[in-house]
């Protein structure tokens, strides 16, 4: 069958709330976080959940110019370079904001509670690549690639993987390479059209029965994530 | 259900060699066009299917400056223009040659019979655009692409259609309005996704069993599309 239901080793998890605005469909756009008041940050830090460790809070509070307590577009690409990020393309930058954002938010932005999932997501994701980067190029071949996703336990088709990885061929048909921000991308969009998956295939059985609605709605955030 | 089967009126088809590379799988890279020789063509032009417009060849001819035979990305760009076609985005161009490419060329390009479906095909999605865009104004908003899709017999849900269109909203929250470059790239996606559910699901009943596999095979062509 194409993925088992072992959960060791998991790819990181996406935020509860991209779960939640698939699975509710119409009500997405009234979701809203509950926040937990945090006791050990200053008051520009209020919103960010306990325990969250001073460099994302500082990286976040940083990046934020403007003090509005959310991350722009910019905002983020700078937060994120302040925490070793650096040279995350607009594409995945874009892909990561619409996946980690608030839904109950209609502007394209990441609260600091949005960030710390994000943050966390994206430690796990670099110390898999960096697994897998066995001659510490910074770079991952295709080959290199297909291990990570099998010991992710995605056993994706061969044409899926072939068709991930000539989004980054550069046309002189060398063996393709990812960098991590390549790598990112690939590993979120199979993560998450993978939990989409098994949430209407909950007997791990490969084989999911889908509505029309459902199968649209399923796939549409993350085609037009690429706006 | 969400969909019926009733094909008049009905969105452009897309090209035969997008539905087949989603069939055939593994052998996608393996497929290649039947290509029937003109009679009526200079030698330039005789890979052009017979009784093809000599605008449509002469607006090939015009934009392949370095006479290769095929029109890369900026080339396209040019041949539309000439058509007729100003201002569509990188997005739509790359997406648009993504469907329209032949399958069995590992190149992101278009032969004469490649593009002579999407000029058909651009010609079509042009004429349903200006039936919707009532007051002329060249740009058509929510409720007519709403009503556009329904009488294409796409009843899609609110979910899906409010996604869409928030790819073009500007981020003042007003009524977002699609020029015909956005309404075609929705137009797109909307039929690309709904083919590929009606081959799974024969008897129109709205809803189809797919592996994993398949969902992803079907599904990823659609992201990776927007590199």
């Amino acid at each position: 069958m194409a993925y088992s239901n072992a959960y060791e080793p998991s790819a990181p998890e996406l935020p509860e709330s991209f779960v939640e605005q698939q699975l509710d469909g119409e009500n997405r756009y009234h979701y809203a976080y509950q926040y937990q008041p945090s006791q050990q940050f200053s008051s520009s830090s209020v919103m960010f959940p306990p325990e969250t460790h001073p460099d994302i809070v500082r990286s976040f509070e940083s990046a934020d110019r403007d003090r509005s307590g959310f991350l722009d577009e910019s905002e983020l690409r700078q937060a994120l370079s302040f925490s070793g990020y650096e040279g995350i393309s607009n594409r995945t930058i874009r892909f990561l904001m619409f996946i980690y954002k608030n839904p109950g938010d209609s502007l394209l932005r990441l609260g600091p509670k949005e960030y710390v999932e994000l943050w966390n997501c994206l430690a796990q994701w670099r110390s898999i690549f960096d697994r897998y980067d066995r001659d510490r190029s910074g770079k991952m071949n295709s080959t290199a690639l297909r291990d990570a996703f099998f010991h992710l336990d995605y056993m994706l088709p061969t044409l899926v993987l072939q068709l991930m990885i000539s989004q980054f061929d550069d046309g002189t048909g060398k063996n393709v390479e990812l960098c991590f921000d390549s790598f990112l991308e690939c590993g979120m969009i199979v993560k998450g059209l993978t939990e989409k998956f098994k949430e209407k295939d909950p007997g791990y059985t490969g084989y999911a029965t889908l509505s029309y609605d459902v199968f649209m709605s399923m796939i549409i955030p993350f085609i037009v994530s690429y706006d």
